[in-house]
């Protein structure tokens, strides 16, 4: 039986690694593994490309660059990590996938939606998650949680404006609205026992 | 008047950055400003990738990822380098350009020609060479070249097999049937001087 993937959205600060840790942990409490992994980066090869993604300046690669850049590094973590994981029977919780290329290079940086799934087509032969989480905090917090977790150490993204912020949280609003089967708004400003309550309450339908 | 954008192809010894910069200086000795540079390469983030790429094993990159990172390298220097100098009325003489990665990630990795040129359009608005030349050499001469010059440092793509170069022969080849306006082929077994005198002769159409 292959496994199940799944992927956790949002902007900073939202808790999507503290909540795939924990959704893993709860996966295994039924007996079922789970690889958590992350993008950009997740493999050898991706992993040096995320290198070349999050440091520098904010202008460092236009939005064509970095679409292509993430690209090649999803489609290094999908054939080396993801599809053997989940061909093994195992789940797969990644913290952050496509939609995070479609918010941020797409809406965020004025590329195309299609322009982004062509590449991830070309890539990745268009791998989807089984369901997507969108994790949604408020601005303020999210941005509170991240400046504690980075301290002066934010990256490319997190170093962009509220206006950007603002226009990748609508983003993933949308992808919600637009594939309300695939992809889940979570509340997640309450407890971290609450968001991994909701997730699991949303996942329902493809547990065993 | 924007400048002419020249570029240098062919298998690995033929010749290319020799003649890239004896090209430059006879242009020079007519008062054309030429600015010589390569690929994957030639501005700074471009360089950071052409590292991931030349280096490793033959099987580091899968030849979708190769193929998406090259799009991105190049996406990089025709931004920052090459269109801001064609813009400024300098010549751009490229070691190697879009038809390598059509012969080399397209026809010998087994990506379809038309994949390899969306990904061009995409990532550098499909920008061509006003005349591109193939420098071309029998297979012993360009090994032993190459030899020579590396010693023991081939990299991903010297190190393939025999089978493999002839390939990317045979479609450079091709390229130069599809395409007589732009791709010159070009006997590159003589002495420098005749090949770049036979270079100069092809672009006699295209200087002032």
């Amino acid at each position: 039986m292959t496994g199940r993937f799944i992927s956790l959205e949002g902007g900073e600060g939202a808790g999507k690694s503290t909540q795939a840790a924990r959704l893993a942990a709860a996966l295994a409490a039924r007996g079922i593994d789970a690889l958590v992994t992350r993008e950009p980066g997740g493999s050898e090869g991706a992993e040096a490309i995320r290198a070349l993604l999050m440091q520098g300046s904010v202008t460092r690669w236009s939005p064509h660059s970095e679409a292509l850049l993430f690209a090649a590094a999803r489609a290094d973590h999908v054939e080396k990590r993801i599809r053997p994981a989940i061909g093994a029977g195992t789940w797969v919780i990644c913290d952050r996938f496509i939609d995070s290329s479609r918010a941020y290079q797409g809406v965020a940086g004025g590329i195309d939606d299609a322009a982004v799934l062509a590449l991830h087509a070309f890539g990745s032969r268009g791998l989807l998650p089984d369901r997507t989480f969108v994790l949604e905090v408020p601005a303020d917090q999210g941005r509170a949680r991240a400046e504690v977790r980075d301290g002066a150490a934010a990256d490319r993204f997190a170093a962009r404006g509220d206006a950007f912020h603002a226009d990748v949280a609508a983003a993933f609003r949308r992808f919600a609205a637009q594939e309300p089967e695939r992809v889940r708004l979570i509340d997640a400003s309450g407890t971290p026992d609450a968001v991994t309550a909701a997730l699991l309450f949303e996942l329902s339908d493809l547990l065993p």
